[in-house]
């Protein structure tokens, strides 16, 4: 593998993009056919954020950020940059003032498979990071990587242009040529749980809107009455 | 074993498993001896909660929530739903949908040894959750397992009918036969922590409270002066 | 190794450990070299705390805070209390009454290679923790350890006297002698990215702030259009 | 909790216990109904043995192995001593001494959810452990625990007596009173392989020999030829 | 994603693929760019096998074999089953029953991100497998997952019909297009390494033959003779 | 902190040095006041070897293995290196090559809180590693980092000329000017231990030998027969 950079990658319309920050991970990774989810390892540095976006991968060696940098330029309004590592690792390679850089671009939030520092002024910037570790160690610009080739992130495939939503229940990967339909799906998947909400808010039970009774018997379920031998 | 659900478990009276809730978790254990905790990694989702209640008890199978459905319908007000699963699984085997339907209930919160989803919605609806990871990952409900049954959830043997205590130190389990003796002690116990910190606070020393200085010394501990060569 | 417990040690000047406050772990990490870090598993118990103080060191055994009490005594105004083990442990070696015995003496912090518990009563007192657990799990007072001796404290060598800084990004170590000439190294990083995050923040690059450009080309790093080929 | 040391325990027959021996771990768990396995990080500390034998139980404080003395007063020819931690630990809480005195009172062999040492030597004196851990950390002998009540060990809740088994894959707990109907379980199921065996080495597929074909087809499977686009 | 089953799939030429068995996972992940392995979590189950195999994939549910099942029917002589799950697992999926099919089938080993069991039978039998985990935990077969589509395995992307190189290193992936030209660069590399390793025994430094010195120097590295001080 | 060779380190008496490799790692721990120890993650990645020797000591950058290679210069017979990272990491540091270039030179073996790779070359070469992990992942050679200065090693402090002790058990340091004082110790108790041993083999249990019953009662131990009720 010889380090790239490639340019001008094709992403998905910003409308259906933009979308998918109305539904949260689960929801998507549940309109996916229960896939595309990053490992929960991956957890936000500070609560409360929820953001879709348009993937710029890198691949950069551990403890090095040097293609961070190179990856920045590539980034515009209403993107996600996803940094993944040829070998785990913790390091705290991005901070503030990586972060201030995103964010003139009008990047959406950092997804990082190593560590992040500076969480308290990211918190306060208001520019979201979801990582492995936080952790103040340095990192080295010493050793090319590559910047938007395909990633694997936390245990997920990660192509450039590739859809990326995170929430406080982690990060889903949703393929650009699959977006639309995904979203369609999710819609549909978040009408009806509305609808079931109400139905169990008002005491009906899952076993009975789910028809489950049945079933369990023909699986074996015995009840039993509790004694004290039991 | 065969996949069974009990109905009808025992309790121990309400007043004594509501007292619980005003001592903390590591009150508890102390006053139980020591013993009775789950292991460190079951966190809270969102912080703050603390509650106590009469343990209703899953064993599931890794990534299927089928009985979670069944085990909602043997949970009454009160209660703390407990789900141990035969492997380790950080899998998001509950959410809001389920939530809603344990405070239709009266449930008062989920002490789960797998993963949770829909933090973010817990913590807005006052639904506490004490868990091993938060994961988006979606479930099946394939396979059989047993509700109310005695199970090890985290490192704890938890029976049906016992008291769970959790906050934000974590989860602790007290056997039903022994609540009223442990409530008891637990009280105790405080009351005499209440003296002991108001000697604390006004400068006394641990070491004199405790009447440690002999004891230190019949060990074998040495004091010796600062040196650069020590 | 004998227990021992050393009295009098020698501290920094206290114009000097105070101003180290006015800088975050990551920044005293770069100042000193990139070295001086604890492990990244050990985090504030709660946020928001930012410190620096003089190390009074412990070396207690596992699951046993009987050198906490004697170390107290050793403690001063401007003191962070950092507490290592000769095993690894989660127990919860400190809790709200020793927090109180320290604040009575005006120790600023705790630093502990072990867990920590009754954490929302160290919230409300105001007394930061760093630990790598939370946990109610007691401990018992019988098995001798030392106080102010060298330690291994989450991967760094901590010696009595050394300043500790710890923020929400974790925890840095800088030796005693060290602290005058890092402190200076630490203020002038500091004033040298206020200018950076202005530029950054302005729109420009790191690539040409820092004259990554040609560095790259040399490295050999190749820019490439996309193609859906690529 | 008071400290407690129960003489006297009972025992399942040892014709029975000792058949156990000619199953291996996975074979009983799934006679079981797949419960009753140790958690999969209790590994033999050198490969090969293979035991059964019955429970001999300890409670002990992490690194802290007083009770263990306590405990070989109260084993027997066929016993396997089974040792559960108050807390997680790893410390070296056995090693070749201990080893000597289970050997001279016949026992099978250890399970210990902390750490061991003296591998080496175990191995050329035979005698067999389960540990969580290889550490040559030294324990002490200074807190009180108990000897035969019921534990929990790594994850399975084991009773004096239970009938313990041990192989390369690691360690399952039958109730002493379940013992004669798994015991037959289990060598029904061995024969039951024993057939399958052959035909699978014969090139029957287990799609076949299964009868799965039609449920994957009415589980929605589809069977697509490959071509480079997909 | 709906389940699927892709049958006939391309490998690479036998000679290529047979090739790659004469050299270790080391060297060719060097040759491929430093790029291509699985994370060191995935371990033989017993020592001392090499193989290099055409990959058949697997996507399956934690704690679910069925799929493999399936995947038994679409390998050929040659090949090396691949199975990643959809969430973390470490059950024991893969046992000496699913050996024996798959070497009747020529199959060269198994790689697992998830558990196996009846390791001394695999170790007996002659057939190798790498996994995360050694478990006797049993799995049911109740959810369908796929068959030969793109699976991320332990962190590393493998299509099907890609070269999976494996030995008591890990595991690497060669994608199947490059095959030829990593095979040619390992080739070169293995011999470039047999000149060096003569040089080295014969007592020159690396420092010499790989013309470090003046590097080190102009990096800023300073030689400085010890003193009691230092 | 400025990257440095240190040459010509001082070391222990080579008798003293050498003699340590009669006692096991427990052993010599214990006769140090049961410290010096590495953390437990540290394993041989072959079985067999035990060794003492000098170290010689190298701090490096995670996943660079530079200063490896300046190291190797540094060492004479007798040596054992020791190799500290500036963050945690798994990367395949050391391998056949450098293992060539260290045997040439006489050094007895590498403990290295990283990974290794090679591992069954090394053992055919009968080089014993101790590690923290086994991984093919190969490393740059890009930044500085120093040699024979204090590191901190799997969470053990090591000076230059320390003493290194490593065995099946794990891996043990000496402080130089405490080695002839340690390894009298040593002799000492081993010597009584062989006492002991007989005494065990002859079936006198450790509570009559160490005299603990009395003790036990004290601490309140209660010795209770077993009940179906208990």
């Amino acid at each position: 593998m010889k380090p790239v950079c490639i340019r001008n990658i094709s992403r998905a319309p910003a409308a259906i993009v933009d979308a998918f920050a109305h539904h949260n991970v689960a929801t998507v990774h549940e309109a996916m056919g229960r896939i595309g989810l990053m490992k929960p390892y991956m957890r936000p540095v500070w609560p409360g954020a929820h953001i879709a976006g348009s993937a710029v991968t890198v691949l950069a060696q551990p403890g090095d950020n040097w293609m961070l940098h190179v990856a920045v330029e590539q980034c515009q309004t209403g993107d996600v940059l996803v940094v993944a590592c040829t070998a785990d690792c913790t390091d705290g390679m991005f901070g503030d003032l990586l972060a201030t850089s995103l964010m003139a671009r009008g990047v959406r939030g950092l997804v990082i498979d190593a560590g992040c520092r500076d969480v308290r002024d990211l918190q306060a910037m208001g520019f979201p990071v979801w990582s492995r570790a936080i952790s103040a160690k340095g990192t080295v610009k010493a050793t090319l990587g590559s910047v938007n080739i395909p990633v694997v992130c936390a245990g997920a495939l990660v192509n450039p242009g590739d859809v990326v939503i995170a929430d406080d229940d982690g990060v889903a990967v949703c393929p650009r040529s699959d977006a639309e339909a995904v979203l369609a799906a999710a819609r549909t998947r978040e009408a009806n749980e509305v609808a079931k909400r109400k139905r169990l808010a008002a005491g009906e039970l899952g076993l009975d809107i789910y028809n489950m009774r049945e079933t369990l018997a023909k699986a074996g379920l015995v009840y039993r009455d509790y004694s004290n031998k039991s």
